[in-house]
C-alpha cells in the first residue's frame, strides 16, 4: 500500500509539474530565404522536442550589430523570466571575439558573440552576469571542423540546452568580468529647455523617425500635448531638417500628410508624417551619426519676448 | 481509501484532460524587420506558456485595411474552432475607432480595431456576436501611458487571455450591436451570360489576378473547362485589358507564357500567365476601383449568329 | 484493488508516455505576404493541436524547384528522426506529376510533388522508400473540387497526419520504385590538381558564392589554409571571372573588401568578399549553367617550374 501511494504521488507529480519549458527566441542577419535559420531550429528541436522556438527577426541588415542591439532592447522587456534569446550578427565569426551568455537582471538570457549586441541592455534592464561559452563542451557533436556557422553549432545549441534545462547557466562556461563590448552612441540629454539625442533606428515599415529621448526628459522639458516643437536633425555636422511640429497624442491629431511629434511604443520621442514617411520625405537616416535637437517653440518665443 | 480514489481521479483528470490550449494567430502591417511582432509574441507568451502562437502575415502593406480583411477571409476557414486571430492594421490608433472581439459563426475569434478588418467575414462565415474590449480591465499592466501600440498592449494581451481561457468571450467587454465598419466593394453578380465583379487582391507571388466571382456563378453562366472567355478589365472607367482566354483546369493546360482563366484556391475565377505574371504583363492592379466583366466567347458568338 | 492498479497504471502511462509529437516543417514558394501559408498551418493544426509547426522558408523564388531541392539539402540533416517536411514548389500542380512521401535514410520524411525536389537527397542522406500519396484517402475533406492548391489540400494534410501518427508511412499510399525525378547538375570532380563543380546557390544575404565541391576533395587536392588558389568562374561557355584568392579560415583573415576562399557551413568550397558581396562585385549567378574550376596556384607555379 505504501508503494502504491508512492506510485500515485510520482504519477501525480509527473503530470502536474511538467519540466518547465522556456522559450527560445532567435535573431540573426541571415534573412529567411535560405536554410540557415531552419538548420538552427532543427538543432534546437533535436535538443528537446518540448522547446518552444520563436523568432525576433532574421532581417537585421547584414553585419549590422547596432541594429541587432536595438531590436533586443526593443523586445526583451516583453518576454517572461527564463526566456533565452540567441542573437547572431557575427561579422567576426572565427576571429577572437568571445562567445558569451549574459543573464539580464530581468531573468532573461542572451546567447551571442560579444561584439556590441549587448550595448543597450547594460542600461536597461541591466546585466547580472556574463559567462564565456566553453566551446569544448558546448558545441554540437560533429561540428568541430566547421568554423563559419557558430550560430548553428555553438549558439543555438547552447541556448537550447540552457532553455531546456539540460545545462545550467553555470555550466555554459566560466564567469567573465561584468563588462561587455559596447558600441558608441550619443545618450539623451537635456540642457535648459533643449533636448538632444540620436536616431537609433527608423520605424522602417512606416518611415517614422525614432529618437532615444525618453518621455521622462520630454516631461522635464515641460513639453505637453498640443505644444509646438522646433526640431533640428543633423547628419554628422550638417543640418538635414529644421521645422516646427505639434506634439501630438495620436497620428489622427493631424491631417493626412502632416508632420507630428509623438511618443512611440517604447515611450521615446519620435517624428512621423500621418499616413506618410517622415524618413523618406525629409531624407533622414539612422545611426550614431544622426542627431536631433528639440525645444518647445512656444516657450522659446515666450522667452525671447521676455528677453527683449 | 476514498481520499485515495479522489487523488487518483484528480491525477487522471489532470493528465488526460489538459487545459485546452487554443491557437493564437497574428496578423499585422508591422513587417518582420523590427521588434514589434516579437514584443507581441512575448506578451502572449507571458500570459500562458502553453499558448501556440502562429503568424498569418505581417506584410500587409502599411495601413491597408482592405488587404488585412482579405487575408482573414482567405485563411480563417482553415483553422479549428476556438482559434483566436489578432489583426492589427490600425492607422487610427489612439482615435475613436472601437477595439472589438468578434466571434464568427465558425467558432473562431477575431481581435481587432473595428475599422473595416471584418468587412468580408460578415458574408462568410458570418459574425455571431461582437464585444467592445473593456480597456480598463483588458490591458497589459504598466501600459497605461502608452497609446501608440494597442496591438501589444490591448489586442494581443486580450487575445492571449481569451485563447488561454483566462477570460471568457463575455469577459472581454460589453456586447455591441451586430454591425461592423465595412469597406465598400463591388459584389459579384451575373446578368444574362455576363459575370461582373472586382479584383480584391493580386496573388502577388506569381502575379495572378484574383476576382471575387465564385465558382457557383461561373457554373450558372454555363462556363466549362475548355470554353473561351472574353475578359474586360477596368480601372475606374477606363478599359485596361480586353482579350480572350481559355477556361483551364490547370496552368499546364496552356503553353508557357500563355494566358488562362482558372478557379483559384478559394474557388474564385482568376487569371494567370503560365509561369509568368498576368498582373505585370497587362499592368493590372487590385482594389475596389478594379472591376472585371467576363462572358463565354463561344456562346456570345453562337448567340450573335442566332440573332442574325 | 486490481481495477485500482489498472487505473493507476493507465494514468501513469498517459502521463509519462505522451503520444510523440513530431515536428512538421514547411517550405513553399508562396511568399509570406498572403494567406496561403496560414491556410496550410491551419489545416495542420486542425489535424492535431499537439503538432509543432515550423518553417524552412517560403521565399523560394516562384517555380524554382532547384532551389527548393537545395534548401532541403541544406537543412534536413539538422532535424531529428521523425520530422516531416512539406515542400511545395509545384509549377505542374494539377498535371501528371506524382504526389509522394519519401522516407530518407535519416528517418526524416519529405512530402512533395515528385518534380525534382528530391534531387539532392538521393546522394545524402539517401532515400529509403517512396510512396505515392493515395489522394482518394489522403485529402482534406471538402476539397475535391479544388485543384490548384495541393499544398493545402493534399500535402500538408497528409504530412500532418503522418507527423501526428494518425496514419503510418504505409498508409500514405502504394510503394513506388525507389527512383525520383532528378534535375541535371554537374557533380564535383577532381582531375589532377584541378577541382571542378557548379554553383548550386548563392548565399544571398551576404553575396557569397557557394560551390558543390566538398572539403574532402579540397583536402585531396592538397589545398591548405593560406594557399593561394586560382579560380575560374564560367557561365555556360564564357569565362566570367578569373583571379587569385587566399584559402582562408575565417572572413577576418583578409582585410575588408578583399576576396577569399573558405569552407561554408555545409563544408563546401565557397568564395566571398569580407563584408562585401562577391556575387554582386563580379556578377556571378547560380544554377547548373554556372561552373567553377579551382587549382592551387602555388603548386601550379611550382609544377610549371619543374617542367621547364
Amino acid at each position: 500500500m505504501k508503494y502504491l501511494l508512492v506510485i500515485i504521488l510520482l504519477s501525480f507529480i509527473s503530470c502536474t509539474s511538467p519540466k518547465p519549458h522556456n522559450a527560445l527566441v532567435l535573431q540573426t542577419d541571415f534573412g529567411t530565404k535560405d536554410g540557415a535559420v531552419a538548420a538552427m531550429r532543427g538543432v534546437a528541436r533535436g535538443v528537446d522536442a518540448n522547446l518552444d522556438i520563436f523568432d525576433l527577426t532574421h532581417e537585421i541588415p547584414a553585419y549590422n550589430i547596432w541594429e541587432a542591439a536595438y531590436r533586443l532592447h526593443q523586445s526583451v522587456g516583453y518576454w517572461p523570466t527564463g526566456t533565452v534569446f540567441v542573437s547572431v550578427v557575427d561579422p567576426g565569426v572565427g576571429s577572437e571575439r568571445k562567445s558569451v551568455v549574459a543573464r539580464l537582471k530581468s531573468g532573461v538570457f542572451i546567447v551571442t558573440p560579444d561584439n556590441g549586441t549587448l550595448t543597450l541592455l547594460v542600461e536597461s534592464p541591466g546585466i547580472e552576469a556574463i559567462r564565456q561559452i566553453d566551446e569544448k563542451i558546448n558545441r554540437r557533436q560533429g561540428s568541430d571542423s566547421s568554423y563559419t556557422f557558430h550560430g548553428r553549432d555553438v549558439y543555438v545549441y547552447t541556448a537550447a540546452r540552457l532553455a531546456a534545462g539540460v545545462i545550467s547557466f553555470e555550466e555554459t562556461g566560466p564567469l567573465l568580468q561584468n563588462k561587455v563590448v559596447a558600441l558608441p552612441y550619443q545618450k539623451a540629454v537635456k540642457e535648459d529647455a533643449v533636448l538632444s539625442g540620436m536616431i537609433p533606428v527608423l520605424d522602417i515599415q512606416y518611415g517614422n523617425v525614432w529618437t532615444n529621448i525618453p518621455d521622462s526628459l520630454v516631461s522635464l522639458a515641460g513639453i505637453q500635448r498640443g505644444d509646438t516643437l522646433l526640431l533640428d536633425v543633423f547628419h554628422k555636422d550638417s543640418l538635414v531638417f529644421t521645422g516646427k511640429l505639434p506634439m501630438a497624442h495620436t497620428f489622427a491629431d493631424v491631417a493626412e500628410g502632416q508632420s507630428l511629434a509623438y511618443l512611440n511604443s517604447l515611450m521615446n520621442l519620435s517624428f512621423a508624417v500621418n499616413q506618410g514617411s517622415f524618413a523618406e520625405k525629409f531624407k533622414v537616416g539612422s545611426g550614431n551619426e544622426w542627431r536631433v535637437k528639440i525645444q518647445p517653440f512656444d516657450k522659446l518665443r515666450g522667452r525671447s519676448t521676455n528677453l527683449k
